[in-house]
């Protein structure tokens, strides 16, 4: 038998949050969707919207690789590239639709009045992720890693890694927090816990099958429920 | 012990099938959620999207109590009719764009081709449901039920009661093809089995919880796999 005169003293530090955007802080997935699919039929290109839709958050190379394997075609560069640059253009157009999701700029706020860690990473470039942003009142000094500032995109783990590194906290003590699957299979090869928000358009299995700790509705609902994911009140 | 000399005769009517039109037949889910926001944000009201792409294909008048529910407002009469008028205007600006999923002109084709009965029931009104009806091919005699002819829309069962009714044929013998869970409580409530399709944007287990008896991913999905609801080639 071995006893301890005194408590035991181990360091975990507070949890750190990654924040995907589009669906998690902003509502911005159905926009992306219509633009996608206009971009695709300005190219004579017909693919079913919720395809789509499944697609939205993964890096953009692998969405197109998965629209040529669905639609049966081989796409060459100069096409790959224009659609890519009419998805912009097409989304831009529409960006002024965009507000932050209900609780987005609260949850933000509470977390920098807690002190607690966190930061940006989509899959998005960042031409287009920086109109979403500013509607989000983030502080300075919060990491905001874009598409283009790694290597690959959801859903491998580079963003998320990256945001963790920025952070200077291991991935393992941060929480994902994203609308999408591939966020979810990132977290998990980031090494990190996977929190889903409905907010996108998933369903909440889908979300717990790609491995979901937790589901929440959107910001707001994930707000009221901090300390599942160990979020303290302020001392 | 008992024994039979010859085959029991029994008579089982060959199974007909009641589609849902939007995201089961026409691509056209996306469409009605944009048109929603754009009508809602016309009145001044702000919901999110997927939390009105998870409402489509519901009643009318049940979307709109619980979008008061969801929005924790009170709308009059006047604001409630305004809506709906606006959502089918703004469905209709966008209805160009609006084409069958792939395989549903073929599925139809096919049933006809093989004299299984069939009908559409339909949430829609029939002023915006009428323009995706035309670019379906229906044969002559098909019944086609929409909101204006039943008390009631999903997911009480009228519209496919109605349906069976005008296909002389109990309901118990019907499937009923939807991609929302809407229709497959509707489904339930109406003693038929149901089918999802993934096509209108809901994930697998949301309508596998909501009585789907089989999910495809859509209509082309479907006419390759009608032997799994007893759907035989033509003698």
């Amino acid at each position: 038998m071995t006893t301890v005169d005194g408590p035991i003293d181990l360091t975990v530090p507070q949890p750190a949050l990654l924040f995907d955007l589009d669906g998690t802080l902003v509502d911005s997935v159905y926009q992306h969707v219509i633009a996608w699919q206009e971009a695709l039929s300005e190219c004579g290109i017909a693919l079913s919207v919720w395809r789509i839709h499944r697609r939205i958050g993964m890096s953009g190379g692998l969405f197109l690789q998965a629209l040529q394997r669905e639609t049966g075609t081989v796409l060459d560069d100069a096409t790959l590239s224009r659609l890519t640059d009419l998805h912009a253009e097409f989304y831009l157009r529409r960006a002024a639709g965009v507000v932050p999701l209900p609780g987005a700029r609260e949850l933000i706020a509470t977390l920098h009045d807690r002190a607690v860690p966190f930061a940006i990473a989509t899959s998005g470039a960042r031409r287009t992720a920086m109109t979403a942003i500013g509607l989000l009142g983030i502080p300075e000094g919060v990491p905001i890693v874009t598409r283009d500032l790694v290597e690959r995109a959801k859903p491998d783990p580079h963003l998320f890694l990256a945001a963790a590194h920025l952070l200077q906290i291991e991935p393992r003590h941060c929480f994902v927090v994203g609308d999408s699957i591939w966020d979810l299979l990132a977290a998990q090869r980031a090494g990190a816990l996977g929190v889903g928000l409905l907010s996108g358009g998933y369903g909440r299995e889908e979300l717990e099958a790609a491995g979901a700790y937790r589901v929440y509705n959107d910001p707001a609902d994930m707000l009221s429920h901090l300390e599942e994911v160990g979020v303290r009140p302020r001392r």
